[in-house]
């Protein structure tokens, strides 16, 4: 017997919010999770944890054992059909027995795509999909992006005090913001599959973009994007725990553990911000940090790579000797003033938190 | 038989929502609510609406009518005690017989301070005070600064792209935030005594200054800085239907219906801010909000004069070349910068509109 709808959607809640468990670790995988239910009961449950560790498929099944034959499975992307570094879990839901398969959406893996479905359908496994779409495609929006879009999903992070500006004349920018802030930009890094500077911004402020203030079973990888090679090998952002990449517009012997990508330079003489994107894409970066001064943060927007703009706005004045949040050269009139849309708006400490979208 | 703390705090609230009705209308005067109770049943209510019409407990007493003999009185600020353009209140009271009046502030103009409550005493009758004091005071934080410092209490609006700027480097800023930012402007004008600008802004931008999309019972004063006498005649900020004030170094004659105000200049030769508030005090200015460009916002934060900022927040990006939130020469380091405290923060519109209190 079939679960009711208001059932069904509650069940798909909790596998959404099992998946949560994979939040900082599933990197490069998608998160996901599962619950197997039997006579109106949970007799399974599972989550993606780590890459090369079992799906959330697998986990679910082994909790439910022999009683997962002839019960029903809810999980929040579409089951795998390929082998990647473990079986295809569709074929362990077909040796397994449940009867009927409930997808919140569809594996954008070219790899899968449809496939695992239609393995189920073939094996006479009943499968519905779309329940609860919108917000497993949300959780997995880097994954997607890297999918569909080629590119990691990039949120912009900046801090300014309320009059937009993120350090003095003199360059003192420490801190703007306040220690819950910052503490909050390390769950952001910790949810990212790696985090992204520029040259610039190593080279005045030495940043390790390590997760310290935020529990995390995973560090984000760390990307600088370096078109003159003027990082040096003691800069802090490659110190271990995490694979680090130097972008440079020409080959350069990287300090040990630091691999070296050489990015195309645009038309400006600039490196590619698309190609380097792309690069971390193939690299299995599903969401990127960006982390940086005002010229990138301003090209990043001229070139609509933005998805998601998180500013931390500080209680203070500083002036209009201060340094700008970003520059957008070119920009001579409101009506070709890049728009936004606030999502949400929150204290955080004595800051405020703003998340934007970038409207093109 | 007197009522118990929890009623007297609700009568008390009671009469601080009935002062409300005079948000936008009572100046020069104080906002005033009062409430009459009797056996546990209000029987009189009253709210002071306009200068010179009767004040709150005259409405409540004529609505009470000879019940309010023995009664318990609740007003949210002390009944006055001299002649001003009405009778003494607190001879009213005394005349009707009331019983008890609780009074959440004392007057802080020093033709009462005190004098109110003394005189119902002296009459035999029981005065509590300072019940819901702090409310009562804050509805009134324009009369209580007026009568204690001598200076209205002063808002700062200012309205600003994410990047805290306020128009292109053109000029251009027509319109940097939407209709109901604009709409929420027009009532922070209706609740201040006056609205002050400074003649840049008139000369770039020319503004009424007026209340349109709200609705008021009561136009706010109009006050434009012009060290230069730069303003026009013609300039829209001197239409009619309220008083205008022209704030010049030297005297000047002025359009039909303005008057012109002399104000000594500082030490930078600028028009000292600290007479003008001064001269507007004087003439019954209770909360002054200020609409201005970067320079005033500048010069009144550096002079600690500004009493709340309110920031309306566009969702759009304006780069580094457009004109900046306000200019604050001489600040250098992050020590020196002007700290502020977040009050409340929500959403207009798409805009938001941030409120501040400065942490001097």
């Amino acid at each position: 017997m079939s679960s009711s709808a208001a059932a069904a959607a509650e069940y798909m809640a909790r596998a959404l919010q099992l998946a949560e468990q994979g939040r900082c670790s599933t990197h490069p995988n998608p998160r996901v999770g599962c619950v197997i239910v039997k006579d109106g009961r949970v007799i399974g449950e599972g989550a993606h944890l780590r890459a090369g560790e079992p799906h959330a498929e697998v986990h679910a099944l082994r909790a439910a054992g022999a009683a997962a034959r002839g019960a029903e499975l809810y999980v929040t992307l579409e089951p795998c059909s390929h082998h990647g570094r473990t079986p295809p879990c569709a074929d362990a839901l077909i040796a397994a027995g449940v009867a009927k398969v409930c997808v919140a959406s569809i594996d954008p893996n070219p790899k899968v795509a449809g496939s695992g479905v239609q393995r189920l359908r073939q094996a006479g496994i009943a499968v519905e999909t779309g329940l609860l779409e919108a917000p497993a495609q949300a959780l997995n929006r880097g994954f997607f992006s890297r999918m569909q879009r080629g590119r990691p999903w990039l949120t912009l992070k900046l801090a300014a005090s309320l009059d937009g500006r993120t350090a003095m004349a003199s360059g003192e920018s420490q801190w703007i913001t306040g220690a819950a802030a910052r503490a909050d930009v390390h769950r952001l890094r910790a949810e990212a599959g790696a985090v992204l500077t520029a040259s610039g911004t190593v080279l005045a402020d030495d940043p390790q973009l390590s997760v310290r203030d935020y529990a995390t079973p995973r560090q984000p990888d760390r990307v600088v994007l370096d078109g003159g090679a003027r990082v040096p090998a003691t800069a802090r952002v490659w110190g271990e725990g995490a694979a680090r990449w130097w972008l440079t517009a020409e080959a350069q012997p990287a300090p040990a553990g630091v691999e070296n990508l050489v990015i195309a330079r645009d038309a400006q003489g600039q490196l590619s911000l698309q190609h380097a994107l792309s690069a971390l894409a193939q690299r299995g970066v599903n969401e990127l940090l960006v982390e940086c001064g005002p010229r990138l943060a301003g090209s990043l927007m001229r070139e609509r790579l933005v998805d998601a703009l998180i500013v931390y706005l500080a209680p203070k004045l500083l002036g209009e000797a201060a340094r700008p949040l970003l520059t957008l050269p070119g920009l001579e009139t409101l009506a070709q003033a890049p728009q936004l849309r606030l999502l949400d708006a929150r204290s955080v400490g004595q800051d405020l938190r703003l998340h934007y979208v970038p409207l093109w």
